[in-house]
């Protein structure tokens, strides 16, 4: 599987992914999932991938060339001639249906869904930074102010603690923080996430990634926030009340009947209410 | 869906299970998904159910009733005269089947999966206490030091934590509190997993479950636990350093260059490349 994080603040857009690529237990692979593409200066374009590595592997080269029509009298448009993010995510849905067009029916015959899914964000010119979701059938989302990130892959594991964390005030060294704390969670449940992660942080109206690492098992930053997390998490988790069954003088009792549920029923064996009877 | 648990401890067991079922989103109903079977002083049971809901009222049903083969001159086997909890699981594997045998074709020709996944924990006599996971198909595993725990239904969101705090010798009161945890941050992110709840805790030897409570959203105990730990994590999040790009002369610098792995190489657009050239 993969787990990637795309997300879209006022101050700019985070991106973390991981790197592991699985066919079965026995074939486990690393390769990378996430693409920039840029005109420093002009545009800054990144797309993370998940789902079936061929298919995300031709989509992200076909990419780099596709075109769709234009407005009448316009030559056609690529992502780097898009005047909108918009405009760009068209082409890369595009990129998507030609991806099944080549391959779609010859998967299908071997029972193979055809199954990708693309976080693709950017900023072109003065336009607004964007980030969307792109489904397998090429159609897609965008991130707005009340769901500002979107993951793909195993997403699970890592979404309590971004829906408790991210809004779109969140800073840029927050919002990467709490992706790798989300990504930490991911990696600890899950096989199919693996390192190495690549994370990029672009500042709003830079048109260019200057801040993109390679996170292995070494980096001094990444295994500050695994054993910190880990470690306070527990602390915080040992320092909450235990609960009191008899209620005795906690500020909070567990032992409080509902109003509007009945205890459960226990079902006594029936020699029991014999005997009882 | 549901989000269900079940623990094994040195000192005992622990279930929660919630109580949200739905066929679509505009079919949400509550039905409770614990079950105590019991007869005090000699044996105590209890089932937690995911999956369809028809299957698994039939087979909590029909596990009151069910008898499986015993040994030769020996009396069919039930819960009720098990003298295992391995028994005990086979009558409730023999339940499974059953309800299979009754309602599998039916369901098949209407495209609906059979199923099913069942949490089965107790203690018979002086057996130690033993805990299973029931399957769809009637074959089932047990817990076991290693892995103390099972989770049936909407199991990601809350996997971590369990991950990260359980093990055998962890008291009871401190697993309930976990587990209510696990709990919370699963009803956070899933829609479809939903209050009240049901706590269970079975002090190990006692042969029957005094322990029982139904938590609906004025509890005070989970009320404490739920803004308590939302609270705490964020000042946990908070007070761990932030990412610096530069390094800086932070102990745990971000940029520390990965030796095994390049940093990720853009794609610059074409006319880019041209003009550097």
């Amino acid at each position: 599987m993969t787990y990637c994080i795309g997300i879209r603040l006022d101050a700019g857009l985070v991106f973390l992914s991981d790197s592991r690529t699985n066919a079965g237990m026995d074939q486990i692979s690393t390769f990378r999932k996430m693409m920039v593409y840029e005109r420093p200066g002009d545009r800054f374009m990144a797309l993370l991938s998940a789902g079936n590595l061929s298919i995300s592997q031709s989509v992200r080269e076909l990419l780099q060339v596709e075109r769709i029509e234009g407005a009448p009298g316009e030559p056609p448009i690529t992502i780097w001639n898009a005047r909108s993010m918009f405009d760009a995510v068209r082409v890369l849905s595009a990129s998507v249906r030609r991806v099944y067009e080549q391959d779609g029916h010859a998967l299908k015959r071997h029972g193979i869904d055809f199954n990708t899914a693309l976080i693709f964000g950017g900023q072109i010119g003065r336009e607004p930074m964007r980030m969307f979701l792109v489904y397998s059938e090429g159609n897609f989302i965008e991130a707005t102010r009340e769901t500002p990130y979107f993951q793909i892959g195993e997403s699970k594991y890592g979404k309590p603690v971004l829906d408790r964390l991210i809004n779109p005030r969140t800073s840029l060294d927050v919002a990467a923080k709490c992706a790798l704390v989300s990504m930490d969670s991911t990696l600890k449940s899950n096989l199919s996430v693996g390192l190495p992660l690549d994370l990029l942080v672009y500042r709003a109206g830079e048109l260019r990634a200057d801040s993109m690492i390679c996170i292995d098992e070494f980096n001094p930053y990444f295994q500050m926030v695994r054993s910190t997390w880990g470690q306070r998490l527990r602390e915080v988790f040992d320092a909450m009340d235990n609960p009191r069954w008899d209620g005795g003088d906690s500020a909070h009792p567990l032992l409080a009947s509902s109003e509007r549920f009945e205890p459960l029923t226990k079902i006594v064996s029936p020699d029991t209410r014999l005997a009882a009877g």
